[in-house]
């Protein structure tokens, strides 16, 4: 009987073997570029699949919520980065984490790093987050004023240590071609290598980390650079491939779903599966349709090709409708499964709270194991 | 101390007085027209929040999955309609269910009721789902011949029992004034009366179930129906609003957030408080732009009035961008609180596991108690 059989309810598969190789191309290019890989975690959020970093000599990881530092520090990590603007809510738990693994917090102004001086104890290394052109939050690096108000402050903080400059070039996401990846990337390094020209006789030992999936899967100049921190990498997903990150093979997650409908007059398919378990994140077609995933055939060894014309095409809260063309509308029968490759596996991961691999193996995701309220 | 003083991370505030009011007013709407109330649970997914429905007299409930309706079952509900197309992988679990209650099921095909008549020896009660014009799933009831081989099939399944015809007009989610919802009402009305003028000589318990919030909230013609099964009518929510199903006073469920950063340049706030905890469905403002929650202030009793101008327009995973006025940033202060009205209620309430209501009782969500591959 194949693993596929067990399977009633929508259900993440994860091909570990192309995670696992997704994992070791990256520690391998951080080797060749001399670089430290400091994973993002927040994408897998599994301590099983940290084990699978480890193996690659990996002991530094980044999580985006204090949250997550406390779930991967209870699992053995002791190097934690929180590459999110400090939460001054949850000065106990920083306090707490502080006092048990190397911590690394990032700040976001001056006030920031008063903040941390008078009401943090425990030492911790600061990261000053560095807004390269993405525009989401940190501090613009030509804005020198703000800048030098932030290391002035840190002058005046011997207990926490200053690491460096932190970036993440999100704005990569929006890119459709290995040249604006590439465009993107250049804007970064150059404004983070003028940052460390710009400070570096002051804080000799300043340190540039940088980190979207886009950049550190593509480019091959990071010259400068400390150290990446890219996450998605581990699963990729179809955003990751429409920015040409990764290739459809890539992809190490897929969700199986019921078929529980079907519509012959339209050639459409109602999957067990909808926003609940996929996330509402959207994929915006060169044809300017939208769609939420791409149709794999599933075997007992994985799945195959996507369904070429097919499509995860409209979600409600429990419903997915996949379009299909009329020859291969026969491909599915109610009561069979169907696999979809998602637009974003982060979120996806986050709704589905856990994985099967296709050994069978059950791995825990954070969001399944914790409740926000406990 | 005030309650929000506890509050570190992202919180879905529950106003209790305001969930409690939505659900008596459906209640005596529902009374009223001498229909039904079997309210959807998928909104609040709650064990604690379905007692507050108990002491409004309903005692039969709609869910949207075999596991939302294992929890209630857990938890006292005797009598329960799956109100999705019947998942044959499931079929063990249905089973169980249906020795245990009443269960109701919908069934899209005459294959279904094959299946069910040869495979499920436990009795259950049938809904043949009718498609009104949503589109999404269902029988068109224009469509006699599936209707009448759906049927044929009823009659020669005598262990279980057909209820009736069952609809969920979804589309008038797209309507944006009390006419457009009021055309698609009647057009549902016209259509399941003809269902029950059509098929009563050979089924005269035949009933009618129909159930969307907007109709329900909005329509006082229910002529004809048996039973109605709105559900996000207990929350509402910013989408709700803009259909104009009800007033932003009758919104039940705003997300406590803290913010983590300000940026005085573009007056942005960051709040900590993402698409994992929204969840990324976006609403459509007049101008074409697109938000994903309206900010409003806490207070010790709950939440103001939205402030104008301002929105949090735009998700990462964990991050979220507010931009104001000029005039209003100063209303936010980093390591403050600001609440945020979502968009979707369901989806908010799926991911954020539980609540607190304003007197400080922490309430259950079915997402945060059971683990999906548990």
């Amino acid at each position: 009987m194949s693993f596929l059989d067990q399977i009633s309810e929508p259900t993440l598969l994860l091909n570990e073997a192309i995670a696992r190789a997704n994992i070791g191309r990256m520690a391998e290019k951080a080797k060749r570029h001399k670089v430290r890989l400091r994973p993002h975690f927040k994408t897998h959020q599994s301590r099983q699949a940290g084990e699978w970093f480890r193996e690659e000599g990996i002991t530094a990881i980044t999580v985006s919520s204090v949250k997550m530092a406390q779930y991967f520090a209870r699992h053995g990590w002791q190097d934690i980065t929180v590459a999110f603007p400090l939460n001054r809510r949850q000065l106990p738990q920083i306090t707490e984490l502080a006092q048990q693994i190397t911590l690394h917090l990032t700040v976001t102004s001056a006030d920031d790093v008063a903040f941390l001086r008078e009401h943090l104890a425990a030492p911790v290394h600061l990261w000053v987050k560095a807004d390269t052109g993405y525009g989401r939050t940190g501090i613009k690096t030509e804005d020198t004023v703000v800048l030098e108000a932030v290391l002035a402050e840190l002058k005046q903080t011997p207990q926490h240590t200053f690491s460096g400059f932190l970036a993440h070039a999100g704005h990569s996401y929006k890119a459709r071609s290995h040249e604006s990846i590439a465009a993107i990337h250049q804007e970064t390094l150059t404004k983070m290598r003028g940052l460390k020209e710009r400070y570096s006789s002051t804080w000799p030992k300043l340190q540039l980390s940088i980190g979207d999936t886009p950049s550190c899967s593509t480019m091959e100049d990071f010259s400068g650079i400390d150290e990446i921190r890219p996450g998605n990498f581990v699963f990729y997903d179809l955003t990751q491939n429409l920015i040409s990150s990764c290739r459809l093979e890539d992809i190490a997650v897929a969700l199986a779903c019921p078929v529980v409908a079907l519509h012959p007059d339209r050639h459409e398919v109602i999957l067990y599966g909808g926003a609940v378990h996929f996330s509402k994140d959207a994929l915006q077609q060169p044809d300017g349709a939208v769609i939420f995933g791409l149709v794999v055939p599933l075997t007992e060894s994985g799945w195959g090709e996507p369904l070429p014309e097919t499509a995860l095409v409209s979600l409600s809260q429990e419903h997915g409708i996949v379009r299909t063309t009329p020859e291969l509308f026969s491909q599915f029968e109610i009561g069979g499964l169907m696999g979809v490759l998602p637009v974003h596996s982060c979120l996806t991961a986050d709704l589905m709270k856990g994985y099967v691999t296709l050994e069978g193996k059950q791995l825990e995701h954070l969001s399944g194991v914790t409740q926000r309220h406990s």
